[in-house]
């Protein structure tokens, strides 16, 4: 896994995912008393940064195998990407998704012209199921974040964090990632090693959900102990990867964590400030940019929005919490 | 009015205003029938493409003439991209707004330092105030459309249009404006006609409001009956300017005309779809490319999402439109 990589997914994304602005707000800078920068992957295809990944595993992949069809495992981003990028390349998708999944996150997969099974979180094994279905069918199994050509496609959006942080003269600052199992979280902090090397990445989870942190801060893989119950359903992962760990352990942190009701406050900042639709793991990283000011150094903070892909009724819930 | 004052003042809002992308999404073309490209001015500073105007009026003024300070009339968009255009020049504002303007927009207008001034929309006239506060204070008044300075910013927007159009080879389109008074339906006219000549501009508006739809068939300049009672309070002007009525009848139509109800599912749409918050009067252009699809000719249509100020309680309005 190295620079290279992204280098050539991003050559491979360029005319089909969408470079994402680097938006502001002077209220939020009022709130976090720096000025705050937001990369809004909720704007990218699919409603989330997953389709870089998709897009780059896709595209990479031999096309007499491509053509056999993909299949993937996904609370609902990562579905929609592959999805997608599977539509896109003309082949299909089966995806295994959560029965409890976002209801958006399941109508789109399959509007996307997925084949979507679902399971029991709580009592089912989706890498069993995955394996399986995998082996009964020919199909290539594109993995959520532990895949380096996966780990590329979301570095893409690090290499352009990189580039606009450069036309605004930034040079040192601390960039906030959504972070479930590591994939863009890692993806950025390579790109960022490489191109704007004063800029750390630092992962932003939610309470409960803490596995990064707490892995960076012992050294070791740490498992939550929950793996449902939190409205942050993008970023909820039991463990950080076994690729995107140790990528993350030489170039991240510390970590910052937020509480599902500080996730909501951001997303109705981002509704109010910005006029973005922010999902609740897509607003942690700027829930710890409002709310964590003191744990966060330099002038500037840059932060993703990582995708937006919420139910009207959730939504709404965020919205009162502007009252 | 003419282009190159347009050009000028894409020279001076260089670095000030954002270059605000053009997206699309797969379900919206699905509904429309046709490739749709939305133009999501919500993204530009202040939430709306008014902050264009501003800008470009302010940054062209006498330095020692802004010193003294300027006055504008606005229900809530051009207040607030003349205030903050105006915190930006080191100068001061006085926004004269209807009491009865959505509160984010009187909060926004204050908080970017401006002394809002509110008057009776049904009692009083803000000409008059206008024009006294001016004397008085010896304030410049930038007008919300009817201002060449104004509108040249608001063509900035159709310059952007002009060239993303031509990066997708799209060379023929309906480019569906939302329209009040008509700053941004000519200036973006004028901007096509120069460099996208095969881009028609035609405005859209929301259901007893439709002044420029009607002025445009009569070929003079036609009054709505009411000034009041619409939820799209960003496009209700009583009737088309003295200047833009010109430009528009030259090149623009024929006019397309939206209900509530759809201008209300458009922003569900652009919730779902786009990730977008759009408020009433911003969605109408969207909700004809959507609802009006047998008055559209072409493979691809162009919409404004010309502003996202809107209060939550409305927002929850429309998203309750999903279900």
């Amino acid at each position: 896994m190295n620079i290279e990589m992204i280098r050539a997914a991003a050559a491979r994304l360029n005319g089909h995912a969408r470079r994402t602005p680097l938006l502001s707000s002077h209220f939020l800078d009022e709130i976090a008393g720096r000025r705050v920068w937001i990369k809004p992957e909720c704007l990218q295809h699919t409603g989330s940064f997953k389709f870089r990944g998709a897009w780059s595993a896709l595209s990479a992949m031999d096309p007499a195998k491509r053509a056999k069809g993909v299949i993937a495992f996904s609370s609902g981003n990562h579905a929609q990407g592959v999805a997608l990028a599977a539509k896109l390349h003309g082949t299909s998708a089966v995806i295994i998704m959560p029965a409890d999944s976002p209801q958006l996150k399941l109508d789109n997969t399959r509007a996307y012209g997925a084949e979507v099974v679902t399971y029991d979180r709580a009592q089912e094994d989706r890498d069993e199921i995955g394996v399986r279905l995998s082996k009964e069918r020919g199909l290539t199994l594109i993995k959520p974040f532990d895949e380096p050509l996966v780990i590329a496609g979301q570095g893409t959006c690090g290499l352009e964090i990189a580039e606009q942080a450069a036309e605004l003269g930034i040079t040192e600052a601390d960039v906030i990632v959504c972070c479930g199992g590591g994939g863009l979280t890692s993806g950025i902090a390579l790109a960022l090693e490489a191109d704007a090397p004063g800029l750390r990445v630092r992962p932003a989870e939610p309470e409960g959900f803490d596995d990064v942190a707490r892995s960076l801060r012992t050294g070791g893989i740490e498992r939550n102990n929950a793996t449902s119950g939190n409205i942050c359903d993008a970023i909820i992962t039991p463990q950080p990867g076994d690729i995107t760990f140790p990528l993350m352990q030489a170039r991240c942190g510390p970590g910052l964590v937020v509480s599902e009701d500080e996730a909501l406050h951001a997303m109705a900042h981002a509704f109010n400030r910005l006029k973005l639709v922010a999902e609740p793991g897509g607003a942690v990283a700027l829930a710890a940019a409002l709310f964590r000011t003191d744990q966060i150094t330099g002038d500037d903070v840059i932060v993703t929005i990582s995708g937006g892909n919420v139910d009207a009724p959730m939504f709404a819930r965020a919205l009162e919490s502007l009252t």
